[in-house]
């Protein structure tokens, strides 16, 4: 597909200088992006509009509804951005060499720091809102599911599980209680308290679930406070975070 | 104030008549209502249409026009008998002279009874989606928050919690892990496994935060599975619901 930026769509562009003119599409579309991904983290799907992201993109409309042909295909668009995040972040998280819930603690301080952005933040919050889109069925509950349950299957395989535990049904728990903290801190807080509310979640539930002998290491460097470090430790500038009480 | 009901609305009735055309015009509400609580459970706020809300409920448009302004204005009513819903909801929990572990496994249990009904499928869809209301701040997670707090605060106060749990941050939990099953349920399954979701987070969290004796005596009356009842036992003829493996 042949993409043009601030140009009229043309029917046959010459091999000349497609190049550029694709890298050109390329950007604006990313500008788009970013624009639709501030709007959307800022406001509902509802609330969010066009021509805000216009105003903040800095596109021309034509350039815009060359690109997209709705503020649901920009939405769209954006849980795409948010499925490539997810996806890289697992992968690098798995990288780290680390045991199978060290790794999972990893992940849920990935998608702390992702959060800081916009992409992370407006692709959560469509997908709170049911905007999926129909070719990600389930998004992204069921994508968190399935890579909760494979770390922890290998967790319960690797003896860091407490035996009674189902690594299927605990990660419907955390897929739940990580979905539950987003919508509920977004409408208590606007997000203010979701690091506290994710520490304090898993805290409670790998205390609960984590072999003993594993739960003592991991205390010792910290828990997860450690694990999500800055992102709880920001409180007292006003910023985002929360200093745990001594 | 005064509201008519299938009629357009007059500048200033007479006091003749004023009684029969009120209860029309509050039967007429709720039919809308009800409609729409069917039609907002049914779809997101988004894909929701106001031509289904008319078929489903058979009134006017000038009726419905009557009542309501627009798409929003509806949807925010249907929060506004959610709203009620929970409060009663509470209320009789509360009334059934059980602990407060009890109390709270109670209103889990009449939160699934409720969520058969369109009403609170529909608010808490709306909810999950920012559509609580400008007058509602937080709603209905600040609710629920508020909630399970005063519970778990006299269940520490009455020995039934382990030392070591806080009642503000459990209830926070509870609060996300509640909030957070309603929307993966809803992505992944159309909410027919979320009553089995709700059974395995309670017995789990339930299961690390309370009393050993309190625990004891609970399980042997049969836990969350006995509290929820039909709810978990119902999956085998297809609804929703969910049997426990043996």
């Amino acid at each position: 597909m042949v993409e043009l930026a601030d140009d009229p769509p043309r029917a046959s562009p010459g091999a000349r200088g497609e190049a550029p003119r694709q890298a050109r599409a390329v950007a604006t579309r990313g500008t788009i992006l970013g624009a639709a991904a501030e709007e959307f983290a800022a406001a509902s799907y509802h609330e969010a509009s066009l021509s805000r992201i216009l105003e903040r993109s800095g596109v021309t409309k034509g350039a815009l509804y060359f690109h997209f042909v709705s503020k649901e295909s920009i939405a769209l668009a954006v849980v795409d951005e948010m499925e490539g995040i997810c996806r890289a972040m697992v992968e690098r998280c798995g990288a780290l060499g680390l045991d199978p819930l060290r790794t999972a603690a990893q992940v849920a301080r990935a998608v702390q720091d992702e959060l800081d952005g916009p992409v992370l933040r407006a692709g959560q919050r469509l997908c709170s809102e049911g905007f999926s889109g129909p070719h990600r069925p389930g998004w992204p509950y069921r994508f968190w599911q399935d890579v909760f349950e494979d770390l922890f299957a290998r967790a319960a395989a690797d003896g860091l599980l407490v035996p009674t535990v189902d690594p299927a049904s605990l990660a419907r728990t955390f897929t739940d209680v990580s979905g539950g903290a987003f919508v509920a801190s977004l409408a208590i807080t606007g997000l203010d308290d979701l690091a506290r509310r994710v520490c304090e979640n898993w805290e409670l539930v790998l205390g609960c679930v984590a072999d003993p002998a594993w739960l003592d290491g991991w205390r010792r460097e910290g828990g997860m406070t450690a694990v999500l470090g800055p992102h709880v430790g920001r409180a007292s500038d006003g910023s985002r975070g929360w200093v745990p009480e001594p």
